[in-house]
């Protein structure tokens, strides 16, 4: 039988998004850890398979696959038969994936590590301006999801079963903690990541519990 | 009948895409110019649709979604008997998300103007400095992306039919060119760039033929 393998790192919150979405859809997986801060994601080995030197990366079978989003919209669609990680409704389904984008493209990339370096390298920014960069940016796009959520409370980000909004909530609040970021502000959000957090699906998930974890 | 309004701004690569899977679909839709460079995104009539304060913005006949990709992925859930902006095969569906997202959540992300906007502030990065930061950005999300491209050539970035990826990679290049990054270097993404520009869906969202271009 063809082998799932999980290309990831455990602090990672692509990779992290990955795990929450293949343990909803009860897909079984191996974990190939990439350590970010020995730089293996820059191995000839790695770069082989994902040209961009990130992570996640999965390998369902053979079938490669990058970008933790276009990974999770692939388990649903390959098996449809398994826990949806989208609705059916298709306004519904955006308003899942406005969440989760908002998330993936409009907080994360500009925490990545990779934007740190540049700063670091570029402007000699050191490490009290690179943690207050992160801040800066997490907040300004949990002040808007905060108004997002308030505006259509449910139980969770886009309703009240999980979707893939919460896949990409729950890492970035995992970030927000990380980085001392003050969530005093976003009780939507807290609550939410609490009860996501009580999910054996996202709970199994979290950074602390992976094989690679330091 | 219930009218389609998109709120964008005629340089935005994000609203480029939504106004490029528009007419790819074939279906018609007024346009509402927000004024980035007036700030009227921050406007409170605009954040009460979107608090995100950012374009583009589709009002569905009264269904309001934010995000570039939601927004096209929505127009094919809604409206499946138009053209597919994706295939529909798992893999290939896969691969065209993948390469949108490298694109809309790797590179573009980072040359947001906000983000310009905030080196400046806190860092004092002046007008050359930011230009080389968004050139250094898309140099290295193009370096993979062109070995992406290469690795599976077609005559469009994920096929040979149009795609999400192309909805995305026609503004990038668009991008590129405006901060005169070198694309000597880009074969295929110049290849696939010439091909869609070709295309009337394409050629039509183009910036300068938008009614709020200057």
């Amino acid at each position: 039988m063809a082998e799932r393998v999980l290309y990831g790192y455990f602090r990672s919150s692509a990779a992290y998004r990955v795990r929450i979405a293949l343990n909803l859809k009860g897909l079984a997986y191996r974990q190939r850890p990439v350590n970010l801060l020995k730089g293996e994601q820059k191995s000839a080995e790695y770069l082989a398979l994902n040209p961009h030197g990130m992570v996640p990366l999965l390998d369902d079978g053979g079938v490669k696959i990058v970008q933790s989003l276009a990974i999770c919209e692939y388990l649903d669609d390959a098996y449809p038969d398994t826990a949806r990680l989208l609705p059916s409704d298709p306004v519904a389904r955006a308003r899942a994936r406005s969440i989760a984008l908002a998330i993936a493209a409009d907080i994360h990339p500009l925490q990545n590590p990779r934007v740190g370096k540049h700063l670091q390298a570029e402007f000699g920014v050191g490490e009290d301006g690179k943690t207050e960069w992160i801040r800066h940016w997490i907040r300004t796009g949990f002040d808007a999801l905060e108004q997002q959520l308030a505006a259509s409370p449910a139980r969770y980000a886009a309703g009240d079963e999980p979707t893939l909004a919460d896949v990409c909530l729950l890492p970035q609040v995992f970030s927000a903690r990380r980085f001392a970021v003050d969530l005093a502000p976003y009780p939507h959000i807290v609550r939410i990541a609490e009860a996501l957090d009580a999910l054996p699906a996202f709970a199994d998930a979290h950074p602390a519990k992976q094989p690679d974890a330091v």
